[in-house]
């Protein structure tokens, strides 16, 4: 079963969980290549090849989008979570709650090519199933991400989406956390806020600017291409968004990925939302905290120089990026 | 040329060094094969391929081990540090010394399959570059990394490390001094030398425990099969190794890398040491900080739920790891 591990020299969980795990010769050959439709069980007539259904929405096919838990789980609907310490050790029970979002019927055609109706039932079903397991009460963070690809991580080629939440903070989104309040008590104002100000004052790293929403390449881009999605209007969580909102957000989503896709082909790609947390204590985070989602191309290999430092060697500039994608449509 | 830039949302400083780049289709393809042999710049020969060289141990083929200026440098050496400010962002040179160093004359044979005298011969050049930047005194931290493998980052095929000098100091290293020194602070005894006695004690999770050096593979390891490489004697300072010390070194490397292929082929790999930085000041350094290298098999794929979270889910325990890696040879 799934364990949370935390060692005195790295200070940060890790989750080792080891169901999902191999034979050292399984980690010998190449991963297997994504599964073919007729035995996808992403595909509409493969249901009976998922765990049990947490959620669907009704479809032509039966359903239209719908929501798995994962069937090798990171992370366990433990009891409750148990903590423990060894010398200078920590460990925890493995608690949270990991599922796909299948993102249509469709086994070949990622949100860029779906219609934008499609998109939106998407990003519903990500409010619903985020407002779900924030409610449980039970969680500090609930992540929400997208492997596309085998360079990006993706087992199953059938497009989907997944999620999961997370007993502890993730230092990631404690980072994010301490920046906003941190330039909120020094600036009197929310940090993506000026951000999104900023960005459309200097212009060259605006990808698209259109609606309710600003897409950009950031100025401390890590990778080539990486793109910020910028909600233009302060909310700290996503599953606030509006009808309109939704809608407007589908389109942002798909216009950045078909600009990628148009630009790099079918490149493998991650996105994630940042978002506020379930848990903890935050005063007056709904003033200081603006949530975002970022999307990665994977077209660069992390090497030993970033995982010694912490530190990213990005071989193209941000408005290099930003001017290739404002062409590309 | 390359430049530091630092975001207010990450606030990590990233380098962007656009020499290195490409255009968007060179990004579409494929990453080309490793040069064979006759063209390969870092075999004995070909030279006049590298830029000029900066260090050489003598050898049969006119060298043993040869160290050249990176073609493709992530930081360069610019005459200083120039910092900038725009906004929420900030901006500086990228100042700093990226260096190959060409493990042997041998296209084909990594360390794990040299002579133990050639590996030595590398530990000493390892040794006499990190001392060369250190005392140039431009530094705050000098990076040693070993890419290995195209899933390794590597681009060329002909065993080399590297070493990247960095004007800043790096987050990872910040976070493991911080670690140390708050260790020390709270238990009046040196973290690493601590973790020797728990993990020795507990033998779950050790490799080998034979000569100067530890090799485990760590409670809180984020990859299957990852390594920690532990001084048994307590030293902030690789570049502090006696000359036995670099011996039996050497014969530690060569046998963690020699378990990990005799166990998983010719796996990708990474290794990165963590030692003292050159700049800062550290009062009483030498009592808190503990040298170490890590070994980074590179078996799964970094994806959405990492790059969201900072957290690593790791599929085989690390006690599965070290069975598996104590019984090959």
């Amino acid at each position: 079963m799934p364990e949370l591990r935390w060692g005195p020299l790295r200070r940060r969980w890790v989750i080792v969980a080891p169901e999902r795990g191999k034979r050292p010769s399984d980690f010998r050959a190449q991963s297997p290549s994504p599964t073919a439709a007729d035995e996808c069980p992403f595909c509409p007539g493969n249901e009976h090849l998922t765990p049990p259904e947490i959620a669907r929405t009704p479809g032509p096919a039966g359903w239209a989008v719908r929501v798995v838990p994962n069937k090798f789980p990171a992370l366990a609907d433990y009891p409750e979570l148990e903590l423990g310490k060894k010398g200078p050790f920590r460990r925890a029970t493995g608690l949270g709650a990991h599922e796909v979002i299948i993102d249509s019927p469709d086994h070949s055609r990622d949100l860029d090519r779906l219609p934008l109706e499609q998109v939106e039932r998407v990003v519903d079903m990500y409010i619903a199933r985020l407002g779900a397991l924030r409610s449980a009460g039970r969680f500090q963070y609930v992540q929400l991400f997208k492997n596309h690809g085998k360079g990006g991580g993706a087992s199953l080629a059938h497009p989907h989406t997944q999620i999961i939440a997370t007993p502890v903070l993730p230092p990631e989104a404690q980072g994010r956390l301490s920046a906003a309040r941190r330039h909120f008590a020094a600036h009197g104002r929310c940090l993506i806020c000026q951000l999104v100000e900023e960005e459309l004052a200097a212009g060259e790293r605006v990808v698209e600017e259109g609606g309710h929403f600003l897409i950009l390449s950031p100025y401390d881009a890590r990778f080539p291409f990486e793109l910020l999605v910028l909600p233009r209007a302060h909310s700290h969580r996503f599953v606030e968004l509006s009808g309109e909102g939704r809608t407007s957000f589908a389109r942002a989503l798909q216009g950045a990925l078909s600009r990628l896709s148009s630009l790099l082909g079918d490149v493998p790609y991650n996105f994630v939302l940042h978002t506020a947390p379930c848990g903890g204590d935050w005063p007056g985070i709904e003033d200081w905290y603006h949530w975002h989602l970022e999307i990665i191309p994977r077209l660069t290999q992390l090497a030993g120089f970033e995982w010694g430092t912490g530190m990213f060697i990005n071989p193209m500039s941000p408005e290099a990026a930003a001017e290739h994608l404002r062409t590309a449509v």
